[in-house]
């Protein structure tokens, strides 16, 4: 299954690493890094809708920029157009008009659809639409519950990708019903097996160990978010991404809450989602009783110091995975990729002849 | 370091499979056809300290009756005379001046030392008094966190091996401070790494894709116990046992909850633990609002229906982890223990060539 499914983005080289679509951090510049380094890059959701379409024109001229100088995207088959990127959004909040135009006018590789509104039926919609505009854009879908895959089975337009996101993941996952990836990807692998869809595997993998226990489970791939936040490329404040590299033991200085979602001024999500996030003064606080408006004023006075909001005496918010202790350093993404290929390989060979 | 920890259990095979210390539901019969296999099984602790006695005695026999009929056990060197299994000990409830006459008595090759009163100071004095009392048992120490990694480090008796839990496990882990094994292990690997002590990996394995998964974290062998509840040797009622087969969704059908515990009149847990049980109509209701005192008269006619009293429509203890979804039946522990090998290596070599 990992095989033929390589064989769809024709310059990804095996083991498959993908890097998340991390709402407005994760750019062109990182996502076509990644795709460079033979990997898949995702494009995040942005702030708007509209977002998304300035950063995939931006992407698609960088292609054509290198095109033609022995890059790795010459691999691309002149019959097939797609851009070697993918393209997220979050169904309940991103326009559906808006992200079909985009995607119909740049062809992404691929389209992460996540959380929506109500029901798991609204993918349909969306997979329809963007096929009609994209057919060779391939739907990736993300869940996080054995419930959620049996859903999807039951929907009328199959994804060619299904994303499991264990409950070490950071951002935004599964607020209370989540589960490990390692009792829950094989699971839920079972309950979809008949339907011959590649399953990757995502949350808490930032090495080349958890790249190499995500495919015994099963997976045909591994997406990344947090490892990607120490990315060069990433689209991320410095102080944020200094505070990803020097934060460790993410089972005590993580947690999930929307504390800081409303912090930010950001409402919407559905009840089932609420994000990972490094602790810092205003979760502390909160805890410790300080009322929301208080934490509110302290808040916004911090996001005005810019890089010193972030960490340990900061307060502004900090979305981060469990593996924050597995990272120690920022790198280009194509080193990032490569390294992790390797390094995955190595630890497979070795726990095969230990 | 896998291999060198296989060489201290002389008739144990690799990838190296332990079965878990489960209180009362270990036995001997069940350890014995775990190590019998070529993996390593644990007596649980028992109601009261004593009864790990009568469990090693009872061990102890049922070894001498095997010897010289062409037993694995046969493998021991006659200079090693330690009982091919090992035990468990609670130290907050277990009473040591017992449990070292009994390992002094019977010298199962391993003591599985959990849950301290306080600190973890106090697997020093366990440790010092066990060896002093067998030399050749070795000492296996149950963590769940980082923080524990670290000050096991700067414990002065070191353990022989460690068991790294992840928050996937069944009954008694880390009460809110635990994390799935996927980012939780390779970081305490990371900061045990110098120790030369090697890691076993525990929770919601229960099945050769999760052996494969830990062994590539970096572990060296992986215990089960959910897995080996459904195993034909486990002291296990059938209702529960029929339960464990039954359930699956871990993620959403357990949980971790003192009220069982209370239930049942357990009370003296240290407050970092709490157990992961099934959900039945104990639980269900507890959180729709019943008073305690009317779960518990419901619990008690409960218990004196037997076998009826777990499931769905149950009211009982039914500790088990996450992985609950991936046991479709009983089977003898030797058929589990080696069936998972083969899987584990299968599913190693699958990974390392797609």
């Amino acid at each position: 299954m990992a095989t033929k499914l390589l064989s769809r983005y024709s310059w990804a080289t095996s083991p498959f690493l993908v890097s998340a679509p991390m709402r407005v951090m994760s750019g062109p510049a990182l996502a076509l890094a990644v795709s460079r380094a033979g990997g898949l890059g995702f494009i995040g959701p942005g702030a708007k809708t509209q977002d998304t379409e300035v950063d995939l024109e931006q992407a698609s001229k960088l292609v054509k920029q290198t095109r033609g100088s022995s890059s790795v995207f010459d691999k691309l088959s002149p019959t097939n157009s797609v851009l070697p990127v993918g393209i997220g959004y979050q169904l309940w909040g991103d326009d559906i008009d808006i992200a079909v135009a985009a995607i119909g006018r740049y062809k992404p590789c691929a389209a992460w659809l996540y959380a929506p509104k109500q029901s798991l039926k609204e993918f349909d919609d969306w997979s329809r639409r963007i096929r009609q505009a994209s057919p060779d854009t391939q739907i990736w879908i993300q869940i996080g519950t054995l419930k959620e895959a049996k859903q999807l089975l039951t929907n009328s337009e199959k994804p060619d990708v299904v994303v499991i996101q264990g409950a070490e993941s950071g951002g935004h996952g599964r607020a209370t019903d989540g589960m490990g990836l390692m009792a829950l990807f094989p699971e839920i692998a079972d309950a979809m097996e008949g339907s011959q869809i590649p399953l990757l595997a995502a949350g808490g993998i930032a090495d080349g160990r958890g790249v190499a226990a995500a495919l015994c489970l099963g997976a045909s791939g591994v997406v990344m978010g947090t490892r990607f936040l120490a990315a060069s490329e990433a689209r991320i404040s410095r102080g944020y991404q200094n505070e990803v590299v020097r934060a460790s033991d993410g089972a005590a200085n993580t947690t999930r809450t929307l504390l800081y979602n409303h912090l930010r001024g950001t409402f919407g999500w559905p009840a089932e989602y609420s994000p990972r996030t490094i602790i810092n003064k205003s979760f502390i606080e909160h805890e410790a009783g300080t009322a929301f408006d208080d934490l509110k004023v302290l808040h916004d006075e911090a996001v005005k110091k810019g890089d010193s909001a972030w960490g340990l005496e900061g307060r502004v918010a900090t979305y981060a995975g469990a593996s924050i202790g597995l990272i120690h350093g920022v790198a280009d993404a194509g080193d990032i990729v490569q390294g992790l290929q390797k390094d995955a390989l190595k630890r497979i060979q070795s726990a095969g002849s230990s």
